[in-house]
């Protein structure tokens, strides 16, 4: 989003030969709305010189009338965490191998946006044409070592779309080549993990082969297991959430449902395609 | 998710009368994974104690064979996050208030819950029975001063259902109250803010009043639109995102299309309601 800030430096005013002095600014890259982005490279820097630096650095920004600033601190420079915080930085998120912070600027409210809120995960619908339904038993988890058939499911990765998570997590979870139709339902939960929320999407996918392969690390067995054996399953009768997709899916099989087929959009902010989740029904109008 | 630590520390070993040492360690709650949950109060700490006992905890820790340690420290505590880092944690989360560290200590592969990946927004259509439609001018964004009219949008609150910040986003920004119908579609895009990804969740509202009151810091007009006039706009149109969700709005209207409605669940797992939402005609079929 920004340009390395190579020592995170840039001079400015040595024109003033009477003072000869040379004060120090962070470099950072001015963003949509009307705020800087600072990214510290992992070379390292005392924490007096960078308080020193960020204190100029805000008056100076303060001065072009900068709203928000963001200094993103990779993990080998923890040391800055703390004098820039005392500068009036608070956190706005983190990942392994970084921290950002931000820091309000002017005086009126805050505009900043917030963190991410949801985790997303998939869960997979796979049938065969003799109305068997892949399951797995997994090695984790709440359900390891209860002998309990479930769908394929897994947790959609940074930057990816749904309907390539669900293809990705059968081929490694089975061994089983699939493609994407259409998303069944979904389901919204709260304080899934901490504070953070969940998004749960039931994909239905068409199969392309059928010898499965498991993953040894995840998966203790994989079979297509007639629909009717998975649906009277203890497990799934006594779970409404579950037992609800299950009468989606059938609902499905007899060909009275349809969820929401993949277009891939543009928009006039930018170039990346995207994919838009919509009815069939859509599709198929005049 | 775990008791407050107060001074997060507990004492051991005290029984040992010989020796007339206690080794103290940092309090933590177990989790459901084999792993320890320390949440660190507000209460200064020196950075040298902390280590000291971070260092006495871990190796009690992993002589107890646990895997993840979590540990949250508010924004105060932010001095003792580089010595943490020293002990091999790294960054998980981190909320305005308080950054998450998390060590793995078994040999093993770190099985340990990703970050949240996404922010939800929502999309409101609302239309009255003249067939015009709610729209709004933005103060701020990258709308601000182009006369652009779109449809009410926002972010939906960490903890909160998609179909209530719909309601909630339609009341503020124009005053009218709504009710959830159902989600039209839905458009997941990457990289929108830093790495982040964002699902946008159109959702079509049912009007309930018609006076509008805009919100004066945010919106900088609203009216009732006619439907062909909204759409009419260069921006709309040139715009193939916008003109799809249009499309589909006008399928709608036409009584041709359906989308996702909410059905209330429970899972065996947990009490606590959570949203699945799916298409009607399944509530429907017999």
């Amino acid at each position: 989003m920004a340009a390395p800030a190579s020592l995170a430096m840039e001079q400015m005013g040595s024109e003033n030969e009477e003072q000869e002095q040379i004060s120090k600014l962070l470099t950072g890259m001015n963003d949509e709305h009307g705020g800087v982005i600072v990214e510290m490279t992992t070379e390292p820097m005392d924490a007096h010189v960078f308080s020193s630096l960020l204190r100029t650095s805000i008056s100076h920004w303060r001065q072009q009338g900068k709203k928000g600033v963001w200094i993103k601190f990779p993990i080998e420079l923890v040391n800055l965490v703390e004098p820039a915080v005392k500068e009036g930085f608070y956190f706005h998120h983190a990942e392994p191998k970084y921290l950002m912070l931000v820091h309000w600027i002017p005086e009126t409210t805050n505009t900043l946006p917030g963190n991410a809120t949801h985790r997303v995960r998939i869960g997979a619908f796979v049938m065969n044409e003799k109305k068997e339904v892949l399951v797995v038993q997994e090695k984790n988890g709440v359900l390891r070592g209860t002998g309990v058939w479930k769908f394929p499911t897994g947790v959609v990765d940074e930057g990816e779309d749904i309907c390539d998570a669900a293809v990705r997590e059968v081929k490694e979870e089975t061994g089983i080549d699939t493609n994407f139709v259409e998303i069944l339902a979904f389901r919204q939960s709260h304080k899934s993990f901490f504070e953070k929320s969940d998004l749960f999407f039931m994909c239905l996918l068409q199969p392309l082969s059928f010898d499965i392969q498991i993953q040894e690390s995840e998966i203790e067995a994989a079979q297509w297991m007639p629909f009717e054996e998975y649906m009277s399953q203890h497990f799934v009768q006594k779970n409404e959430l579950l037992k609800c997709i299950a009468d989606i899916c059938l609902t499905k099989r007899e060909g009275k449902y349809s969820g929401f087929s993949t277009v891939p959009t543009t928009t006039s902010f930018s170039d990346n395609k995207s994919y838009l989740y919509l009815s069939r029904q859509f599709l198929n109008s005049p």
